[in-house]
């Protein structure tokens, strides 16, 4: 059946009996390609059956579909002439683990970070407007998004006019681990309920056909019929707020859902339709928990047991998260929050060990940053646990909830750097440049993980105002041991790790390792270069480069973050001002966007691998050489 | 009566009548006070009430009153201690303009931004259970930050737990301008229903005695008691959210709303009391609109009129909106987008002028960019226009929704800079570092009036990605005649305004000016200094950057921003890998908190004045003799 789909339009024509048995075909498929692939199986799974019924029911590309984080798009590339690129997913020049706008017409708006769906599909149903056209707009969001703040704004905007547009509530019960919010508490009573849908359906009837006193009696009556309605409604919460609210359907039922869209579609206005779904469907394993959000490659797709298991490190998150959980057992006002990633941030262990501490806020990372303010002014020591990319949707929350008030706030930004196959929508990159910008705060990265451990002790220590260790998305060159065998890093300073001359490398974070390797490299061809860990990136470690100015010409400094405005641009404006001679140079990500490949094959392609250092550190000293 | 408070504990021994003086004499002192000094005196007028209740029921310090934003706090202030220096408010070492943690234990929390109340007073009390206290926790927060994603985070969080606090709903019906969501709507409709209480009362009463059939028919009669709940309560949303409602109750009657908190204090869980008060009541004028939100100083306290006219030219904000009309005028794909300021950023004409043009997103700065990006999609060019420090709020959505998709949205950054007397909380000195580091993304600074309109030409005409121009709160050197008369700014140049030797000067925006009057001190002592006008920042002008490292032996770069990672790092790391000799310094806003004064005050505080700027030079050029 999915040979016969070359574009949605041979979706339209199809049988139900077809439009099932393609359901069956695209899951199988899916299946089949992420157990080699890899990928964010589980939303997709899930929204197979909607997916078909969207592109029946809408009349794609002309009407948009805005799907959130686009983790549920890939049946919709599949349906959407990208089948044969599947095999692509997540690699490099292949096709995006997410929607993006370059891949296809049909992908309206690109998406990685959750919650800009339903904001997306207001201005493009607003820039319809100013055109003067009328095609449909549809926003496609899972109901973990909707406890986030950006949804609630969107959703109150749109609630407030009569723009025309869509919303499609995919409610799963989870998005990626279980919600935790009050808006989930409340989805969850309405889908308990099926008397709702049937009492609603029959007094409805009534009520539409309804004269006399029911339509004169005023004021109260016409509360009274809201509330009648808000018995039979379950989607009060929305009516609230503005929107025309149908549902809940099953998700998995294509006709009704063609049946429902296509009704929908010929309503003004904001409407709401509110779909139930079951996340990973269909997957083997039979099992829907927050393991099947995501594959690494290599399942098998009989049984969705994952063939070859790795024999590495633990790598940095679990690291972090063993450590932390140690640390919490001695220090009672150690607290951990997460935003609905405990799993991803390595957290869950401390869910599991210390739960009065733990605080899984959801999909809502400004919040959980002014919650852990809010914390800190009680005296206990919030470790704020957020993806480095992430967390920039708490920007304004770090400045002006925590550091100008100086709290000791912790954050752990995980997934500093490049993240491979997550590519550009989620790259860790700016976190160094718009945390060092921030009075009050202390920036740092760990050279392995044995320092992330220390830094992290540090940073409980810390009480003169927020504390920021960053770490990537790798496995650390050593095994840690118990926390409690761990040294602090002492606050602001570097460490020497080779000594050479002329060049220094200023290496922070996974870019020692490099550095090293570089400069070993570097030595078998007579070339003695200094490598220093600059864990501390603010503040500075003075006493030591003082130092280094003393004793070289060139500083190269590394980093796995934007060139621009990162830790080079930072040591380059302090070493011009201060010494007449030393020149420095920055070495970090491009100032473009980097998109989805392997880790290393990202590093490698921004001049970010031993290789690469080492040819730069060749070429600074070839040109001392001329212009000596 | 004012004479008997030193601390809030002396109100709790007050009659009724003696509170009612006092929230006269509260009043007049308020608005006597900021007829002097001026202020954000509407909220506080219409809080006057509420605080005497406030802490009058609560036992403050020992509980903690969370207030949102801060412009409400300014009873709060007179009633804690703060009266006698209530004449400093706002000025250098004085009163701040909004709450504030070292300026007395009363002020739980700081706040400027809207909305972070609920999220700190859930951390504050989240602390307080941790270390097994039972003090009581309020935040207060108006109608229109209920807008904000943030609170919606925090309010979802909240409800869904059983921690103890209270949230006390300010609701005015307006924040800073006419609110614009939905949630205004609600509650706008929840207000106008009074017999919503009375009913309330009579059932409630019966309802709580019943027996019988109601506590025993099951799910169906329970959730028809919730459906009359829903019916009676106009809380419902709020009660959907998991939050007990109480109200709405008058905001300006004292011994209810004791009466009132004092029973909801001896619930547990969120709690939510609604309260109705008038913004800006008392004031002589009568009037309650936007204009009494803030005053400038010099009011007649009998007329509410202003004393002194000011006789400058229009600020940067009239200028810019005056400009982005009349350029609307000709292009019809420009739309402009605001985040409930439309006075405040000079759009108001616009909405007038432009009305299907003109988005007010309300207090949702996130969602108003992602909206933008989603208009661009549709050949919009979506003006946005945020001050700097709120577009803070929206930094992923800048990287996530538009920069990475190249997508041509303008972001007018108004109050770029230090901006005077609202202080710390408000200072936009970060956008020059955050916008620097972000692909695709042109930054510009205009150095007078005109440059502004022609740099926002430039950026109508740019489809190549975001275009961000800054400006402070300040008035442009220059008289700005009819947009169409001004030229748009070459795309990526600098200019130089005049020549000198050894030293260039590269100023942007306002500090162009100051550093031609440096230049002019200079040159009466013998120094000739080159100064370039960097209008744009990134991209920066290579060909003159070249010719400039080619004839001088020093930079000194001059920004109103964040020394650390602003203009002048960035320079610095770019000269320093291309040109061996040539030294670069960075003048920019210390690393460090800059707490109110007036504007002028705090940029020669900074060094950023042409005093300053000269003796930079001056310095630069001895330690140039020394050195060679």
């Amino acid at each position: 059946m999915l040979d016969r789909v070359q574009s949605p339009a041979d979706i339209r024509g199809m049988t139900p009996e077809e439009k099932r048995q393609l359901a069956q075909d695209v899951r199988d498929f899916l299946i089949e390609t992420c157990s080699v692939t890899g990928g964010h199986i589980g939303a997709g799974l899930g929204v197979v059956e909607l997916t078909i019924a969207l592109h029946a029911a809408f009349d794609t590309p002309r009407d948009q579909l805005v799907w959130d984080v686009g983790h549920q798009g890939y049946p919709h590339k599949v349906l959407t002439g990208r089948r044969d690129r599947m095999h692509t997913l997540r690699q490099e020049g292949g096709i995006s683990g997410f929607l993006k706008r370059t891949e296809s017409e049909y992908d309206t708006f690109g998406a990685g970070h959750a919650a800009t769906s339903i904001s997306a599909a207001v201005g493009i149903a607003a820039g319809r407007d100013l055109k003067g056209e009328d095609f449909k707009v549809a926003a496609i969001i899972g109901d973990g998004s909707l406890g986030s703040g950006l949804a609630y704004e969107a959703l109150n905007n749109a609630g407030a006019n009569t723009r025309d547009f869509i919303v499609v509530l995919n409610d799963n019960e989870m998005s990626i681990a279980p919600n935790v919010g009050a808006m989930h508490k409340y989805l969850t009573r309405v889908q308990r309920n099926p008397i709702y849908n049937r009492l609603r359906s029959a007094i409805g009837d009534w009520a539409d056909h309804a004269t006399g006193v029911f339509k004169d009696a005023g004021a109260i009556v016409r509360r009274w019929e809201e509330s009648v309605k808000a018995f039979l409604t379950p989607g009060v919460l929305f009516e609230e707020l503005g929107f025309r609210y149908f549902g809940p359907i099953d998700g998995h039922d294509i006709e009704q859902m063609i049946a429902t869209f296509r009704a929908v579609a010929e309503f003004k206005g904001p409407r709401l339709v509110h779909v139930i779904t079951t996340k990973g469907k269909g997957f083997p394993a039979g099992d829907h928990g927050e393991k099947w959000h995501a594959l690494p490659p290599g399942h098998d797709p009989a049984t969705g047991k994952q063939l070859k298991v790795s024999t590495a490190n633990p790598n940095y998150t679990a690291v972090f998260g063993k450590a932390l959980a140690e640390i919490m057992e001695t220090q009672a006002n150690v607290v951990a929050i997460t935003a609905a990633m405990p799993s991803g941030t390595g957290t869950g262990i401390i869910a599991k060990q210390h739960p009065s501490r733990f605080f899984d806020v959801g999909i809502a990372e400004g919040h959980g940053v002014t919650f852990a303010a809010g914390m800190a002014t009680q005296g206990a020591k919030p470790v704020v646990v957020i993806y480095s990319t992430f967390l920039q949707r708490a920007y304004d929350n770090i400045i002006h909830d925590v550091a100008i008030q100086s709290l000791p706030v912790i954050f752990a930004m995980d997934r500093a750097g490049l993240v491979g196959e997550d590519g550009e929508t989620h790259a860790g990159v700016y976190d160094i440049a718009y945390m060092l910008a921030v009075p009050h705060m202390t920036v740092t990265a760990p050279k392995d993980g044995a320092e992330l451990v220390g830094l992290l002790k540090t940073a409980v220590a810390h009480e003169a105002g927020p504390f920021a260790v960053r770490y990537p998305r790798d496995v650390p060159p050593d095994l840690v041991g118990p926390a409690k065998d761990v040294p602090a890093v002492p606050y602001g300073t570097w460490e020497v790790l080779r000594r050479g001359e002329r060049v220094a490398i200023l290496a922070t974070g996974t870019m020692v390792g490099e550095s090293l390797k570089a400069a070993d490299a570097l030595a078998v061809e007579g070339l003695q270069v200094t490598v220093v860990n600059c864990r501390f990136l603010k503040p500075y470690d003075e006493t030591t480069l003082t130092a280094l100015l003393a004793t070289h010409q060139q500083l190269l400094v590394v980093e796995e973050g934007t060139v621009v405005n990162g830790f080079g641009a930072y040591m380059a404006s302090v070493v011009s001002s201060h010494d007449p001679v030393v020149r420095v140079h920055a070495l970090g990500v491009p100032d473009r966007i980097i998109y989805a490949a392997s880790r290393a094959r990202q590093l490698a392609q921004c001049g970010l691998d031993a290789a690469s250092i080492a040819a730069r550190v060749r070429a600074l000293h070839e040109s001392e050489a001329i212009a000596g």
